[in-house]
Parts: structure tokens; C-alpha cells; sequence
């Protein structure tokens, strides 16, 4: 029950602040004999780092990671492997001012009030740069998930402005500059059914965890999510098919998960970004000595959380589903890759 | 990491199926020396039990519930609660006709390509029957939580329609009936800074999990939740002003969370549940020999789920603060009750 | 974590004390569509109970079990099985001359001193009852692991006599009458090789966990165990040789298992058992209120609680191995049955 | 249930293999605001340290070890503590030629059995260079703990001589020089009662996994362990008499430890540690393609690793005290330093 781990069989455990020497983490449980190298993390960082558009944060960091641990001669060694990165670029001097103001909106007033302590460079722990790890994990889950699993996400609504879905095009995603609140919406195909389980350890119960528990993240939803509430069962009923002795659904109104095991639909799920709290303005807040102050941040910062957010998804995404994978084979060894009837 | 489990140091485990002998739970992780008797827990599943009104399920289940363990001379002991409902109204003939058929929308299909078996009366496990187990938890929880901490949920929205929250009246939501799809806001007052923790472990990211892990749930929003997407950043934030020595707040956006950890405001969330799939008229489905069907429903269920997911709702939120309140006692002992400044 | 729960992937959650309304457990993670009835666990209860022979507590319990969930005609469904055994003899009037009184070598003690308060009719939660749903849940973990693995224990020593291994009878086990303290050897054959993990699952770790776990249980070693300490690096190792294509071993100083992980010779563990605390010379002592008292210990009970520790251990070791048959799978899916070589 | 991770509110990761480029743990859930910087680590480090004496491995290592994260101006912060060393001597030539070869009593063969690949390199994950993150998370605790609770541990046995006990000096521990096989006792005074759990998260049975999970362990016992097997129940019961309000015990036999739970006197554990595997003569074994070889090994080894595997026993019972802290502050806040009665 580590705070600061993710996942059962599949398990991530990250640390390291904003400010400190480096980040890192501990991916444990992987599976052996995976080819495994730096080169297969770090294109998935780089599309996360900042400094990629104009509307990201300005702060340049390499973001080089190291493979520390777990890996012999390129593959996995089913030890746990510890990937890290060196903090290269810490001109901590900007956060000065505000060691002992809290920002509103920010975990400045929650930390001191449950810790009584916090290192205020550039957000501690609290930082967005955390997320950075759970990418670099999110590319081993993606190694253990196969190449016939695959994850993407997208902004799907950047402010107050829906993103029209019939002019889609995943190769634009790359290139989608945007600001302020988002919705990113993560589609994982080829999902096998079976993932997931009764009643504490449904699949849209983790995965709801764990993009909730994304930097700035405030809502989630699965499939149709919040636009169910207003269908009629009937509408909301995904009717089923049969072809070529495989289940065929009409519709995915369910997001690919039914009673919180998968289906073998593509698994959908959308989050909320707030507005990064970072602002120019003043605003009224207090001090950890209980004075009424005013603040307003100079440090870098994303004006949209949710550009970077979207690989973090997906990363989320990929270790839910590599933890559910194996926890699948472990109960159930002989359930089949795909929604075929009858099941043996 | 078990699959029927939630919680960690106040941790439930529930099992039973609809039309099994009995249903219960395992409460462990309770502290000692607090007043508990089966009428400290009846109440609130009275609330829950069907056949309240008309716009629930016809099934008379009297829900009495029995303490089996932990619990000596009317004062828990420390030692595992196990509290148990016995199924005394099992017509399971009114299910033998969709023994093999899948209902769209349903775990059925899941179940069937998990397991390759599962108990198709009244649900079997994915019974929403299972869910007053929880509401049986959530009562125990509130002892632990105090009189000081109060959790309430309502309906916000049924089907489309959104409810007026300015003629809002707690006092009316026991007598509110209603259908189809709806979503539910549980609020908690009360609850003391500092609940949660960075960065797996987010008080959000585990409200999100046990709403979301409730039947039906598909969406799940904490304070602003979507709409803070269409936010700017100065909007969303909360500023701060100082009050008798304690943080005041202009606003709650955040929902009383931030950074993961509770900031002394209430918590709020919202959770969003689908239309109930039980359909009267017949939809496209096929059976587990993967043969063509078509499938209705006859069984006595809910039109609005949603009504029973209220209680629901309130249980879950009591479940994960009692958790985290433990939690938060084991590392930071000498934590405020509340947001005062300076902390200590 | 929860503080009575073992296991991971097959996971047991025990409630109940000695004079309550009933014991129970809850086994989690069982894989589905395992035959499992009543017949099935009822035996393995019936040479744990007492009065069995002369030597055991004179108490009369009955102790059948019933099958409250997770079964459905007779084959396991994935889902919880909720295992319960009523208490219907209970004599509690023999313990209330010690309800305030602590008796030597018993958790009387330590209960008041964490909890403040206890139920100490028959030992309450901490009385060796308890050890009957471990049996219980050890049977259905036996399904798990298949005929091909086969789980026994015997008494090695009883109290200071050490038990002639050239004259070991297996068939003699369940006609073996004792007293005092004694040790107990659990072998396990037909283990895979490949069970247990590095570094902190080992498979010797995690059976000394479960052993130790067992009342009055105060040491436990592995192989040779406190003995290779007096050995030679030399004399400790075992030997292999090929043959048929699978390693064959000289010696099985090691119990089993290197590194924490099983080689496919035969599991060996041995526990020691205090003997029984309960006493009929009066010892000194005191009382809740901190008054010095005298206690003597009227109820009825085990003079050899080694005897009825036989069927303990070796269900103990069974939740274990398949616990971890269960782990490994989901990360070694293709790994070997036998020790053969090369792997694949 | 991460692999590689043990406690639970107090939580240590470990990862690195003896030839990588560095080893490290993450310590997560660790009260803030203890005063923790390099210095109150590396002197345990030291004591466990290679080449300290003739009787250890010649491997010159500095372990200088580093804090990452998770410290800020010399101050935990309550967030997870990063630590490292780098690994600088790798002469892992020394090894090459073992690389396939799988030395009897070591972990080589298992490795190759559950996941078909392996770091030769040192021993790789299963090294005892990986106890020295052991030490360097136990140092922590012991910041945890407070320095009213001591733990110590030192050489009972040296092979096949046990030490005498009457000619005890704490003072000599550190000068012992030894060879082969050994028995370590380790004892901790201070202990507050109260710590553990019935009925699977007894203190006892936590210590037993600890300990059994060091390298090389194969026994473990509390108080007088095996010896009790040959006790009567009068002669092992430990009678009790108060002292100022405070319970005072007229022995020790149980170690501490009744029912799962501390008394508040020494808790007690020893275990057996088996000569190293490590062998000059050539000794039968096989491949890893089948074929059978004859082993000897040239590396630089531990004659007596009982010895390095004393601050290491003494690292593992600080963490697991830590984390019952915790635990027991969690459940029962209230409860008393010392074992006096009336409790309240």
C-alpha cells in the first residue's frame, strides 16, 4: 500500500522532486526476456518533455533516462528495473519567493498542512515532472501489452472548444498546439476480454485511479461516461453479433468494459485537465506563518497541462492494462485473446 | 491486491452472490472500543433495500443484517467484522431462461469469457445486491469518522434532467423517486486537512476508484470536474483569505482536494450511472454457445439505479476517508483537525 | 495489508472467535471452474478437530462447513468462496473467572494492551479455532495446486524426544497421540521448480511467515535449516547431475529451494510449538485493574496443541504454493513443470 | 505484493544487481520532519561493508551512499526517500566463466529455471550486496523508531561452536572475526506492547519473513524457539508481577512476542545462517544446456557471510518495528509506551 506505487503484479514505484538530483523509478514484476534498451523509452519522453511547442513550458530538460537495473544484454531479466533521470536544469532561485506562500490551486497549503513541511522548488513532489516516470514505465507496459495492443490518446476539447471527431486525424496529434483546461480522450485496441475483476478490482476502477490521480486531473469518465446518465437503457445497450464465431458489438456505449471486465472492444477513456493554477494575476492566499498575502507565480510553466498530459494517459493506461494482463493469466491461463464463442 | 477487497488499513472484503444463501463482508483494520450494533448499521440499509418505492425493484429483501465477529459486549474489539445478510427471497426461476443467453450491457458476456462459468441468477455476483455489503461497510466507517464528519449524496440529475440545486432540501432526498440514468453527488463535510497522499495514493484517485467500482458507474468528477476544462486558470482557482487563525476559502473549485490531499474544505463528487440494461424490449444479442439471440428481461430490477446508488455513493466516500484518516494517523500523528496557519 | 488476510493472488481473509456465532473465512483469487464441494474440505477439518484421541481438548465441535458463495453446481465461478463453520458448543461460563485475568504465556496481555479491550471467552480471536478455516481455505488451495502436488506433515519430536526418522511411517500420522511441545515437518512434493521471487517473495520468506503465523508456533527453519549452520559450504551443497533430461540432486540440504526459489525436489519446513500455556499449577500473574493475581486455567484444552498443529501447517504451506503457483504464471506463463534443462 | 518491496506503511523497494551500475531503494512512507542527511546512514553501511576484516570478502567497495529525494535542508518531508550507491568496483571478469555454470547452493540454477535468463555478474540480484540497501533502509527506520528503542544483533554461533553467553560483551561484536556457517540473535529493547496483529500480521510471523528472507537463512526463531518444543507449559510460561504500575516479567521465554503481539519486553529472534555455497574444491553440477560440469568458484567471497548478515538482521527488524509502529499508531493511537495496567 506504498503511496507512491501503482499496480499489483505489474508494480511502478516512483520518486524524486522537481528540484532534487534526479527522478526515477522502480518498475517491478516485468515479465523476462523483453528486448529492452534506453531507445525504447525515450521517444515516449521526449514526446512528453517541454519545450516541444510554444505553448509548453519554456524549462529545457534533456530528460535522458538510465537504465539502471533488470536488463542484461538488452533484455529484461524479470528483476526490477530502475529507470532514472538526472535533474539537469534547476534554476531553483525563481521559486524563492514563493517557498512560503501557497498558490491557490495549488498542493503548496496541502503539503504543509499534512506534512508540516514541503520543498517548494519548482513543486516538490507535487511537480508535473513526476509524470515523466510514469511515461517511462508506460514503455515497459507497452513492451509487456505486445505491439498488437496499442494505446492512443488525444485532446479532445481544449478550453471550452470540442474538437470536431469527424475531421480526426491521429497523425495531427503530434503537431496540436492548445491552452488553458482540456479533455484528453486514451483508446486502447485490441485489448484482449477477460481484463479486469469483481468487485474491488474492475478494470474501469483502476483506470479511473490512476488517471485521476494525474497532476490537475478532476474527472473521468468510460465510454459514454457522463452522456449515459441521460440515455435510455435501451439506447445505451450495446447489441451483440455474431462473426466468423466472434462476438460483433453494434455500438461501444460501454467503453469496452462491461461490469469492469473488458469485452474485447477497444477500451475508451476520457479525463478532465483543469487550467493550470500558475498565474500571472495576483491573487489573494495566505503564507505557512498565517498571513494574508499576495501571489502570482513568475516560474516556467505549461499555460496547457493537458498537451503533456496526453502521453501521461496513455502511460496510465499502459500499466493498468499490463497489470491487469498478468493478473488475468495468473486466474485464468486458458481465457482466450478475443470475444469468441463458445469460449472453449 | 485482492479482487473482492478495498481500502488498506480499514479494508472490506465482500462476497456472495444474489441468490446464494447469504451475502457479507469482512470489516478488519476497525479500531477498538467504538459502540457498534446491528442498529447502528439497519438504518442505513434500509435506505438502500428495495421495494422503498415504486420506482425500485419489486424484490422484498428484508437485509437484516447480522455482526458475527468483533464485536464483544456492544464495542468493537480490533478484530475482523464480519457482518452478514442472509438471501431469504430467491426466485431464481424468473432468471433460468437467460442462463445462457448474454444480456447486452450486462457482465454477463465478461463473466462468461473470464471464467468460463458464472452463476446466472439474478446476476450472480455483478448483482447490485452485492453493493449492500457496502453500504453495511460504510456504516461501520462513519463510527470511525465521528459525528463530526458527515457525508450526504442526492440525485443532481435524472435521465436528462439536471436537478435546481438553489431549491435544493437534504431533507427531501430519502422521499425522492425517480428513473433511468442519473448521476449522484456525495459531499463530506468535516473532513480534516490532509487526507490523501501524493502520488499514488491521492485522495481523489481513490474516491474515483470506489465510485467508479460501483455497478453502473460510468463517470466520476471530483469538485468542478469537466467543467473545469473550459476554465482559465484564474477562474478555477480558490483564493484564500485567513479566518480565526484558519484558511477561509472564496470558492471550492477543487472540490476540497488538492494535490491529492484534502484541504479541510468539504469533498465533493459526482458519479455518473448508466441507464439499468435490463430491457423490456427484445435487442440483438447472442448466447454462449455463440448462437444469435434475441434477449429481454423479465426479473424484478431497478428502473433507476440510480436511487439505490445513493447510499451506495455516501458508504464508498465514508469507506475511503476512514482509510485514508487511519493512514494519515500512522505518518502524521500530530496533524491539525483543521486548515490552521501557522500548522503548529 | 489487511491485518487478517494472507496470500496475494490466492488470498484468505479469516474472522471469528472461539465463542462467537460462527468462524468463516473468505478465499479470493481461487481460479474458476475447480470441482469443489463440501466433501471436498470436510476431511481435512475432521483431523484438525478436537477430540479426536485422548490427548486432544475434550471440547465437542462438530465443525461443518458450509459453502456460502463462489460455487455454482459444483464448480468454483472465480468469485469469492465465503467458507463457515457455526460455533454450537459454547461453554463461555468456563472462562469468566479469567475474563480480567491474564493467563502466562497467552495473548490475554497483549490484546488489553493494544486494544483495551477483548473477548476472552475461549480466547476469542486468538484462540486456536481459528486455525480451522486455515485448514479450510488449505483444502480448496490443494485444488489449485492439482493431485500432482502432494502436502504432509508429521510430528518429528514431542517435547524433548525426537521422532525416529528410519522408522518413519506415513499411514501412522493420523493415529500418532502426544503431549506437551513438539516439532512439526511440512514436506511438499512435486513442487514446480521456479516458485518464490527475489528478493522480498521469497518462497522460504513467505513460508516462514505462514508458519510462524500458526499460535504458539516459535521457530521454523527451511532444509537443513538451524543445523547448516554447524556445516561446511562443502557439505552443504547439493550435488546435481543430469538425468533424463532433468536435474537430478545428490541432496536436499537446501529444503528445496536456493535464492527463494523453488528447484522441484521437495519442499521441507519444520515449526516448532510451544507447549500449551494453559495450565493447572497456579502462576503468578496479574489482572487488568494491575492487581497480582494467581491463575490456574480450568477450560478444556489441548495438552499437545502439536497434534492438532499437523493439519495446520500443512494447509498453511498449501495457501502458500498457491499463492505462488498463481504468481508465477502470471509473470512466468512458459516457464517448466520440472527442472529441466535446457529450459526450453 | 511487489516482488521487491517489503512492509507496508513503512515501505522499502530495492533494485540493483551486484555488477550494474548502481544499486538503490526507495524508502516510502516515512513521517516527516526527522532530521536524515548521508551521515546518519553510512556509519551502518560501514559495519556491513566488505573487506572490514580477513574473515570478509577482499571486494573493495567505498558504498558511498547518496539521498535523491525525499530530504529537504536535512529534514524528511514525508515524501519517498531515494538512496543509491554506485557500484564501482566490477571486476566481472572474475565471473565469466560461471556464466553458465550453476554453482550447487546458489541461486544460479532457479534463475534460470523461472524466468530463462540471468545477470551472472556477481550473483547478480541474488548478490548480498543487495542487503546493503537493506542496511541503508534500516538506518532510516531506526529514525522511525526514536532512540529509545535499541536494536542489536551479534554472533551466537560460529559453525559449530556456540559462543558463551555468560561471557557476553556487546562491545566485541564488531571486533568478532569468524568462518562458515552461524547463528546471529538479534534483540531490541524498547519496544513498546501492542505492536503486531493477530492473526496474519503477527509481529512474529513479520520478523520470520524478514529474517528468512535475508541470503543464506535458513531458520528463524523467537525467544527460545525450538528450544520450547522440549519445554513443559509451567517451565516456558514467563510469570508476571508489576512494578510501578508497570508489568515486570519474571523471564523471557516467548521472546517478547504472545499471540503475535509485543509485550513490551526485548523482542528476541535468531537465525540461522548456512556457510556460503561459494566453494574452492570442484563440486558436481550441470549447465544450462544439460550438461553436467564440475564447479568451483574463484570470486571473491565471504568465508563467513553469518558476519555481514549481523547489521543486516539488525536493518530488517528496524523496518519491520517501523512499519508495526505505524501501523499500531494507525488502529490505536492511544495506546500506552509501556506495558502498565490499568491500560488507561
Amino acid at each position: 500500500m506504498s503511496h507512491n506505487s501503482f499496480g499489483h503484479l505489474f508494480r511502478v514505484t516512483t520518486w524524486g522532486e522537481s528540484h532534487g538530483p534526479a527522478i526515477g523509478c522502480v518498475v517491478d514484476g516485468c515479465p523476462p526476456r523483453l528486448k529492452l534498451s534506453e531507445a525504447d523509452i525515450q521517444p515516449w519522453l521526449d514526446r512528453r518533455r517541454p519545450g516541444q511547442s510554444r505553448f509548453t513550458t519554456q524549462r529545457r530538460e534533456p530528460d535522458q533516462v538510465r537504465i539502471l537495473s533488470g536488463v542484461f544484454q538488452g533484455m529484461t531479466t524479470g528483476t526490477p528495473i530502475a529507470l532514472q533521470i538526472d535533474n539537469v536544469d534547476q534554476r531553483s532561485k525563481d521559486y524563492g519567493d514563493i517557498a512560503d506562500r501557497f498558490r491557490p490551486g495549488h498542493a503548496d497549503l496541502t503539503y504543509e498542512l499534512k506534512y508540516g513541511i514541503r520543498d517548494p522548488r519548482g513543486g516538490g513532489r507535487s511537480s508535473a515532472r513526476e509524470t515523466a516516470m510514469r511515461v517511462a514505465a508506460g514503455a515497459v507496459a507497452r513492451l509487456v501489452l505486445g505491439a498488437r495492443l496499442r494505446i492512443r490518446a488525444a485532446l479532445v476539447q481544449i478550453g471550452p472548444h470540442p474538437i470536431d471527431r469527424s475531421r480526426w486525424d491521429w497523425d495531427a496529434v503530434d503537431r496540436n498546439p492548445s491552452s488553458c483546461g482540456a479533455v484528453v480522450e486514451v483508446v486502447a485496441e485490441g485489448v484482449p476480454p477477460g481484463l479486469g475483476a469483481p468487485v474491488y478490482a474492475k478494470l474501469d476502477a483502476d483506470l479511473a485511479a490512476a488517471l485521476m490521480g494525474i497532476n490537475a486531473v478532476k474527472g473521468v469518465e468510460i465510454g459514454d461516461g457522463f452522456a449515459t446518465a441521460s440515455l435510455s437503457g435501451e439506447a445505451n445497450a450495446d447489441e451483440m453479433r455474431m462473426r466468423d464465431g466472434v462476438v460483433a458489438f453494434a455500438s461501444n456505449h460501454a467503453g469496452g468494459i462491461l461490469g469492469g471486465i473488458s469485452t474485447g472492444q477497444p477500451v475508451v477513456a476520457r479525463f478532465a485537465v483543469k487550467p493550470t493554477s500558475s498565474i500571472l494575476t495576483p491573487r489573494h492566499s495566505v503564507d505557512r506563518h498565517g498571513q494574508e498575502v499576495e501571489v502570482s507565480t513568475k516560474g516556467r510553466h505549461d499555460p496547457c497541462v493537458g498537451i503533456r498530459a496526453v502521453p501521461v494517459g496513455e502511460a496510465m493506461v499502459a500499466c493498468v492494462l499490463a497489470d491487469h494482463l498478468l493478473r488475468q493469466r495468473a486466474q485464468n491461463p486458458d481465457a482466450p485473446d478475443t470475444p469468441r464463442l463458445p469460449r472453449n
